[in-house]
């Protein structure tokens, strides 16, 4: 077995996708070759079975066998979390524990759709956790634009607090800059766990969310090498240097999370990058026009020169160009 | 000046429709009538400027005049609260000083609509109440049907405990039967001060809301007697015969229930009473189709002959017929 | 294999509840039981895996067994009806062939939750009767309260005139009445098929939706016999004695029609009548507090009574009581 | 009078904030200086009493001075748009004539929240076009993330169709390029009058939607002379150069662009840049935290550095400094 999230885990956990054949099915053999991508572009985990995954579409069975798959293929290259969420407990509790047997490094559970109050948000997760049982290490997927689910940074302290399972927050709220902030301070004040931030919402407050005290990003861009080298800089110290890199790819990172239409983009993305061999999502989704085909030409073609005029002007960031 | 609400009141606080003319003006002849005609049934106390008192659709200047107006005409006859609910706390206090200027009882306001966790909607309403100044008593509007605000009842009593001005709460969540005794139970067993609840949703779930703990009703359905009636009964220790009573007027209070049409059927049926000239609402608004006036009709005849064979069999209820 | 839904299909088709054990699994000595409770009720057919019978927490293994289970037991006696919603095709035409050659008499679909514009609809629909093959009778599940999708009269008479496939409307929308008595209109005078058209919402509106056009009910009130009784009458011409008879259950036909709550209170009805033998949802799901079970017996006895004092008055009622 | 918009403007046409003193009354003053302020960035024309314009914090009486006082002092220098929308079509009617009595040039209407289906949108937007009467040049406004009302390309097609008077629609959908690309192309084809198309989402998509076939930007960033410049470069074919520009700017632009927060930080721009005399918002609304305003200095900086360099580089650019 590999090892575990935990508090201290830092770094970039991409959120993979789902490849398919033209028919529908899981295609396994872009699944090998987009591991391979994602490795070789530096990521320091991955995050399968996510809402970008179209973990919603798999059939449960269908979810155990990628799960498996996935994880014999990464085995202790890199730690792997699951998404798990589901309307029963039973079912989230059933994929878990696959998941571990297997050699993830955690689980990530967003809150169901219909949670209102803290209090409910409170209870239904205490009780996930409990079906979950102590052992296993979670994320907590805080991603109201889908689930329409709210966590204030009180109530996310008060289940730090009483859940030592909980070692990360993806955090994917906006406006979320002010919710960063205030979990540190908050934390650091009254004397509560500091867990492992990473964030989301396709980086597009991606330096600014590093400044507030993530540790790293949970999502999908389609060249997570930038997202890995803003990291590596960040860490370094050089600030600007990050954000420069970062606004590099801006008009990209833009383009591809846009809701609905990003992930065909993404998928387009990887596919010209080698990553992948067909950029169709399980139906129903998006398929992309010719249009946005036209456009997204343009923007990578806009991103390259970019990079290339870096490398002349400064050698030492060819390592920023899309393998 | 009149009154005040409190912790202690308790009773039926109709919410008053606003009359228009057929070009939509305030009705203001109208207006006194119903006024009259609430009075007439037993009414302890009004509500005006609700949802469904149409507040939305007046300008600020016609919210004013109506406020005065009505307040003149009640005058200590009854205690009127005046909803207040807005997006600016500047106006929603300025409209609260024209009303305690003219003798309202209390001002009601619902948390603004993008409202999510609890410390959000416990800092808004702290601020709406430092915005109105200590000294005006408060009910807190609770319709997440229409909001989209949802209120544990935790929070709840965290607000009353912060917030002595808040002496009621309008209750109108749905399901809602669990939060009544919640608070109830809470609140004396945390020695938090028990306020008046009284409830909405078209009193669909009255009797069952009384023997949770409410106080009485705050809605507007148009046969308020019954609302008087049947916590008169249950005051009285009769939970059978309030119960009894309600289920005659079901059929009708399930169909003014509905959400967007039922206004225009309560004001057409507040109409036929004589209560009001016009049925009409301030456009855009429902207009009753023909099919809505024949099973209206039917639904009337229904219930007047059910009252009228109660009254041959048992002459002491005589009292709950349509005047 | 059994006989096939049409435009003609009348009656009461029960939505049947999932018992489970109290370790979570499918309690199918409690399934078969039950399947024989509904028919000694008289209903006309069955829906299994709606959302009220807790069919999104159920593994796609769990619903295909599920599904043959059941259609094996009630054979030709029951026509019944599958729900296959789900967020990918592919599974959705998975459900549909093991039901459709299992027996089943065809499949319901809601649109997916997301679709907003009339043509999203449209095309989402039209995809899944592509996926689905000509052969298999839909119905359209109209419930916007769950999937935040609405229909319009005109869209849903677009969408019968485009595709032959669609033989029934599950109405739910709220307020639904007059969608009923335009698509009726319509249709008639545009000359476009006329489909059956069956009601749930619970049944709050059941006997002013049968007089607006409406064919029967699918909805699962736990007394079914109530409904079968009511659409009796109404078709033998006695509407105020369909509306009178629904009216002894109005009270539980409100409190059970509760959001959330609802079908635990269903599901312990139906214990109590001995149709399955434990009330519990598979978590996460409501459990009832000691105030509902204090509440429901009251509301119960109160039916009996009711029923009871007809039967004396009115032997040919006893029918309408519970068995 | 000054002259109406019609289907042939093109340009930027500014979201006007409303400025207001520290006691949260309007601040006339700033009014004059931020209209000089947008006029020196060479807009091309003003839109006032958007929901970025605080609208909904207004009384009635408010609404009219604020229009009357800013057509008084643009007078003939630039076409003004008023947003009148409102839950009553008596006082949207009102505060239409009052702002095309006093010179503007249309009104900007979006449909009411709690519109569904196509129909509902279609009757609505009909009702309120007959409200106003047939002279007044109106602009949809299409922003479904604040309405909850969302518009196909076909609707509002049968709209302009059937109504001479909607001549611009103010687009904010998200995703929304697809969307601005099939209506230019149905228009097209179907022959359907072509109508003016600027764009908001805080101009996010800027460069990509003047492509689809935008005619320009109807939004408060607060550097609008990017906005101008951008679509000048666009309109001589420098198609690259405009995009170009834009991607300085886009890290602020992403900044202010993010929900509720977006205010606060626009107007604080605006208040350093010398249009307005304080940032603050008529309460209740976001105040900048000190993490905010150093987020802000340093996007500032990297902006202004930027655009320093280009000058220096290219001369020619130096109009895309900030004033």
């Amino acid at each position: 077995m590999g090892y575990l999230i935990s508090e201290q885990t830092r770094g970039v956990f991409v959120i993979a996708v789902t490849p398919f054949t033209s028919t529908g099915a899981i295609d396994y053999a872009s699944v090998d070759r987009m591991l391979e991508f994602y490795m070789a572009q530096g990521v320091h985990g991955l995050t399968i079975l996510g809402i970008m995954g179209e973990a919603q579409k798999l059939e449960s069975e269908e979810s155990r066998k990628l799960t498996r798959h996935v994880l014999r293929r990464v085995g202790d290259k890199l730690p792997t979390i699951v998404g798990i969420s589901g309307a029963s407990f039973q079912v989230m509790r059933s994929l878990a524990q696959t998941s571990m047997e297997s050699g993830a490094a955690g689980v990530m559970v967003a809150p169901a759709t219909g949670l209102r109050t803290d209090d409910q948000i409170f209870n239904y997760y205490g009780s996930v956790l409990e079906a979950l049982g102590s052992n296993i290490p979670v994320v907590y997927q805080d991603y109201p634009q889908s689930t329409g689910v709210y966590l204030s940074s009180n109530l996310f302290l008060r289940l730090v607090n009483a859940h030592p399972q909980i070692v990360m927050l993806k955090h994917e709220d906006c406006p979320g800059l002010g919710k960063i902030s205030t979990i540190r301070r908050e934390s650091e004040q009254r004397g509560i766990r500091r867990v492992s931030i990473l964030v989301g919402n396709g980086a597009l407050y991606y330096p600014l969310e590093l400044r507030r005290g993530a540790d790293g990003a949970m999502t999908g861009f389609a060249y997570p090498e930038m997202l890995v080298q803003v990291l590596e800089r960040f860490s370094a110290g050089d600030v600007e240097g990050a954000e420069d890199l970062f606004d590099l790819y801006l008009p990209l990172v833009r383009y591809e999370q846009q809701p609905n239409v990003g992930l065909a983009i993404r998928k387009e993305i990887l596919r010209r990058r080698g990553a992948i061999a067909s950029s169709v999502l399980r139906p129903p989704g998006y398929t992309l026009t010719q249009a946005d085909v036209g456009e997204l030409d343009s923007l990578i073609n806009r991103l390259e020169q970019r990079l290339s005029s870096m490398t002349t002007a400064e050698p030492n960031q060819a390592a920023a160009r899309p393998a």
